[in-house]
């Protein structure tokens, strides 16, 4: 059974203030929830359905520390940040250590990157390029929103995630820094591939002034049509495509 | 003075079956207000406050056919979509007329995109790559939807959009069919690229299978990380980059 403190607790996970003070977060969906469950991560807490549990006693024995509530439908319904609740959610620890980033390597940098989809398909790119880590400006959105976790679909599990100021970042690091800005080099006339970091900027402001200055090179996408300017997320997408494999 | 009837119509164009009755569709926010007044798009009403209908006079006047509305803040507040409400919102016709398609062209088909966020990032990652046609499938989100017409940024106005039957259009214009799938031909190898269809299939079922029969060439963005897939607007801006400018 649900109780209603639990039912509060889960449901004040929506906001970051909240999941800072707890140190976790809230996973969602059969998909997802079985992800989380086949890692390394730490659960605090499984709320599924009977049948779900049953179904999956093999995931949940490799979680001794969780705390497994057997839930209604109506319960998820009361807990869900989605549209229509699935069949568990869990409430997963925000604590791991990512590993440090090493130079010579892609990784993809956000300057105060807000939308959290577009975030957690940020993760997602990262995740299939084999990109390992993804750094963050502090004023970035939170990777543990709901919306980041479902849009990343599991790259929170083998990315990983920094949150850092970028410029001590690049400059204990040294490696080439890529600004994708629109006023830059044609990205496909770029001789010097090198890995190092794919610089992404603000929805709206794009990249701080700051920031570009110490950019090694900024590049573009030849814009062809009337558009003012492509999605933060399909633009990290296309330059990965670009720079990683071309 | 925004009237009861206005108010509620005007929520009610947040659904489908209210925008085909009556065939018109919601533009929130002072940026695209501005852009579909410079349009020649035919605009049935304006709702904004005073401020911000004294400021855009000369662009009203091209609107003869427009209802100009005086709201206060709240009026925007009951209506609006959005988080927050902007100075305007207005109501367009959606009766423009596509041009047809012609052969020889690059054009982006969707096989039953069902998310808001991808359609409209797909529109604009057209009107971005200078691709004229967007057709989708009768079972996609309705490109008037109200996050489709935020996300797509204006792509509305220069790219054209169509409802078509997908197999229908390929077998009248013969042009290639690029389809995306998870294992198909490596893209970054592919040695002929002639202008054609690059089809991209539902977020979670991909292509269905008869399209896949008729499509030219399958084609995949080789994964190096673990991810299962990448988004559907990704993947579509990733092929457009490599199969056009590459």
């Amino acid at each position: 059974m649900l109780t209603k403190a639990q039912n509060k607790y889960i449901r004040a996970l929506s906001q970051q203030k909240n999941r800072n003070e707890h140190g976790t977060y809230v996973v969602e969906g059969e998909k997802l929830a079985e992800e989380w469950l086949a890692s390394d991560c730490k659960i605090q807490m499984v709320v599924a359905l009977t049948d779900w549990v049953k179904m999956n006693t093999d995931l949940l024995a490799k979680h001794p520390e969780a705390e497994v509530i057997h839930a209604e439908p109506h319960h998820l319904e009361s807990i869900t940040g989605l549209q229509t609740a699935n069949q568990v959610i869990l409430v997963a620890y925000s604590n791991k250590t990512p590993k440090p980033i090493a130079a010579g390597a892609w990784c993809i940098a956000l300057d105060t990157l807000q939308d959290p989809g577009n975030m957690g398909t940020i993760i997602r790119i990262a995740d299939w390029f084999g990109i390992n880590h993804v750094i963050a400006s502090p004023g970035s959105v939170d990777f543990y929103n709901p919306k980041v976790i479902q849009s990343a679909m599991g790259g929170h599990l083998r990315v990983n995630l920094h949150k850092e100021e970028l410029d001590a970042v690049f400059s204990k690091l040294k490696s080439p820094v890529y600004a994708a800005t629109l006023g830059g080099e044609n990205i496909y006339k770029l001789k010097e591939k090198t890995p190092g970091f794919i610089l992404i900027g603000n929805e709206s402001k794009g990249i701080s002034e700051e920031l570009l200055n110490i950019a090694t090179q900024q590049i573009t996408i030849p814009r062809k049509g009337g558009a003012e300017s492509l999605n933060a997320a399909v633009s990290a997408g296309i330059i990965c495509a670009l720079l990683i494999e071309g």
